[in-house]
């Protein structure tokens, strides 16, 4: 809310008076007017002595939604301070996929006691939960739902939620199977509110076109099929169809969030990380953004040579280094335009390999069209202000031509190959996101010279 | 569904011929086997003159919801095939913030016809939405919700929600309000299914710590509060805290998607759309980005001039102009790092204005170690692979570190512009994601070019 957030500050700082002068009921009212999600930002910017004693001062009931969404270090420092009640406690009231996300962030010791003061059978859960693979839709899932029968009445559905909707993350969805767990169908709360005769069958009111992800589905994928249909939860089955657990809403929008992140960092060269900017240190940065860098600068030694072996041209028409940035960021922009565009269709699922050919038809009219206007603007440009304005001697008609030339061929190839190697990167199996702007940029750097410096040779006789 | 994604061409074929055979009622039973979304998906590859048929053959109770998800070109043709008493049945069916979508999107005359098959209340309701401004809450909520009184008892709920259920978009959440409408709390469907008194009072079960947003609160904004919360919906209500609507997550998502789409584009230097890319017509897709290749070609004539009035220096040195687009990209990427990772962290609210001094100075630390690491591999790159393999006479220790003293000058230079450009963009009120790769690009390569002669002129004494 912009209303807490512009109130961020000043009751931060209450908070950490008020814990300095162990006004301890005044922080217990303050709790009592707090979102949970906000409670948990307050206490991740909290000197962390002052954590355990304000935790504990949290109502019984909002202690687990705040643990939740604490950051891993300061989850960490609380189970370490916690009794085994206490860590027992907390366990009972997260559900499944939550206390999942936090083991895989806490050391060995700590996962050691957090399994060690979970019942048995949760304790079995956890274990299978965390052997599926990192981004798969089992990762994602909780097991904690509700399940029903084809025979259960209406009336039977409510005493089956009553009795198990505490434990289940959500009732809103209700997943109907055989005795073997087979996933026959699903009906939602509001068919059994609105049911108006509640010794109706489940069987015969249930929706039987339900749609599944299997356990080992890219949690990508998942989340944006829950967008396309517009899904409050999404059952996980194995591979015998039988649901195993699901995913809900909140766990997609994360998962859409952190991956339209991620391929917006690797498109700017960046090794993706799941932490805040803020809260990551320098070397963790420098570690990410390191290798792109040098990788993109060592092939940038094949331009360096180009321009290396075409010393003499350039000896010759000095004029025609001053349009070498300008033609090298021209196809650059062009390329990483077209790119960027292919990369997000493709990551959206609007865009398959199999429309490579529509893809590269549209991007080639584009670019002839593109081409054109920037080709005869450059023409006006390099003659009225280059030439007559700024008095440079060196510039003909003839320069000037070899440079629009250049610039037209330059932006056709350039959208080409923009266009092409996000999909190659798709049909080999590599992330499209990397054949962004920087990739492209090298690629066409190289290719706009050699152009250029043809071109030279053809028009100027060099 | 992947499982649906693999059969869709094999699909659209086989619907096609049973359209163009006429065969009616096997239509009818593969409508029957697949998803609204899906179905929708469909319709709009098939050729426009089956859709009339087909749009008819649908089951009643999913006939609207693949109306909701077609292509507002199939939408429009089909309303104007539709006789008053189909249009009319469809508006009934449809939830209002989509009978909005819809119209913002269709031509005036058929507009008209909507709102004259409305019943006035629809009609009042549709036109006080329709007054919200573009990218408001208002004009993304929907006003058909469940309402709930103080004192209402949980069966009484029941009976409001069997009453209203159908109308409204979810029954997921209920809101509370006194009889003036203004908010006062919400109650889960969770709460009154779990409840063991259906005599208690709305009042004393309900949650007051509700959190809400003002009509005019920007979507982008509201989506990710729904985000950080876990909403399932989100209340609007207008200036004097009276509910007026409510927004979905499945809004929310869809919002979310949209805004990343746009972040992305324009980050690559495109004026975004939300048309998919292979829906968009080649002058459309040439007319977003042309704009922006021509602002940058032109304000590339400025490292055009820095180079001119450096010719002596590079006739007299000519290997130094090898170097020009290493240093150039290189610098660019930088760049392009620290920005992208600046304005990706704005967008999701992580970093504020008030963090400009942390954010700089995490940026200077993490370009000196990447500056130094670039220097170094750089300096013994240039001795001995372009001076030692390749023979190059012009390439001395000096020239050399000419290339790396440049170098790591303009690292330092282009994370601190390329981190400072997007905060200052947010503080005058600008699209930060306008200061992305192209724009840090064109100011990167002119300091960039000034720095390196200025250091060819100190250490090689031009």
């Amino acid at each position: 809310m912009s209303d807490f957030e512009e109130r961020y500050d000043d009751t931060l700082e209450k908070l950490k008076e008020l814990a300095s002068e162990k006004r301890y009921n005044d922080l217990k009212k303050e709790f009592s007017s707090l979102y949970p999600t906000d409670i948990a930002l307050l206490f991740d910017d909290m000197p962390e002595e002052y954590l355990p004693v304000m935790f504990r001062l949290l109502p019984k009931e909002t202690a687990a939604d705040v643990f939740v969404e604490l950051e891993s270090d300061s989850q960490e420092m609380l189970i370490r301070g916690f009794s085994n009640t206490e860590l027992k406690q907390i366990l009972d009231d997260l559900y499944l996929d939550d206390t999942v996300d936090i083991i895989e962030e806490m050391p060995a010791n700590v996962v050691k006691r957090i399994l060690k003061n979970s019942d048995p059978e949760t304790r079995q859960d956890i274990n299978k939960l965390l052997q599926y693979p990192e981004d798969s839709a089992g990762s994602l899932m909780t097991t904690e739902f509700i399940r029903l029968r084809l025979d259960t009445t209406v009336a039977g559905a409510f005493d089956v939620i009553r009795e198990k909707g505490d434990d289940s993350e959500t009732i809103n969805v209700c997943y109907v199977t055989d005795e073997k767990r087979h996933l026959l169908g699903y009906v939602t709360i509001r068919t059994l509110v609105l049911a108006k005769d509640t010794s109706a069958r489940i069987g015969d009111i249930m929706d039987s076109q339900v749609i599944s992800v299997n356990t080992h589905e890219d949690k990508e994928i998942v989340a944006q099929d829950m967008s396309k249909y517009d899904f409050d939860a999404m059952p996980v089955v194995d591979l015998e169809n039988r649901i195993v657990g699901i995913i809900t809403f909140d766990d997609a929008i994360d998962v859409m969030e952190e991956e339209a992140t991620e391929d917006i960092e690797k498109m700017a060269a960046i090794t993706p990380s799941d932490k805040p900017y803020l809260k990551t240190g320098v070397i963790e940065i420098w570690k990410s953004r390191i290798p792109w860098l040098l990788l993109l600068m060592i092939s940038a030694t094949f331009t360096g040579m180009i321009i290396t072996s075409f010393e003499d041209a350039l000896a010759a028409y000095v004029a025609l280094t001053a349009f070498i940035p300008m033609l090298m960021d021209t196809g650059g922009n062009c390329g990483s335009q077209a790119s960027v565009t292919v990369i997000r269709g493709i990551s959206l699922q609007e865009i398959e390999f199999s429309d490579a050919f529509k893809v590269i038809w549209k991007e080639l009219r584009v670019a002839v069209l593109c081409g054109l206007v920037l080709a005869v603007v450059s023409f006006g440009k390099i003659m009225l202000f280059d030439g007559m304005l700024m008095g440079n001697e060196g510039i003909t008609p003839t320069v000037a031509a070899v440079v629009c030339f250049t610039l037209f061929l330059t932006i056709v190839c350039a959208k080409v190959v923009g266009c092409t190697m996000p999909l190659l990167a798709k049909k080999i199996g590599a992330d499209p996101a990397v054949m962004a702007s920087p990739f492209i940029t090298t690629i066409v750097d190289a290719m706009s010279l050699i152009i250029y410096f043809q071109f030279a040779k053809l028009m100027l006789g060099i």
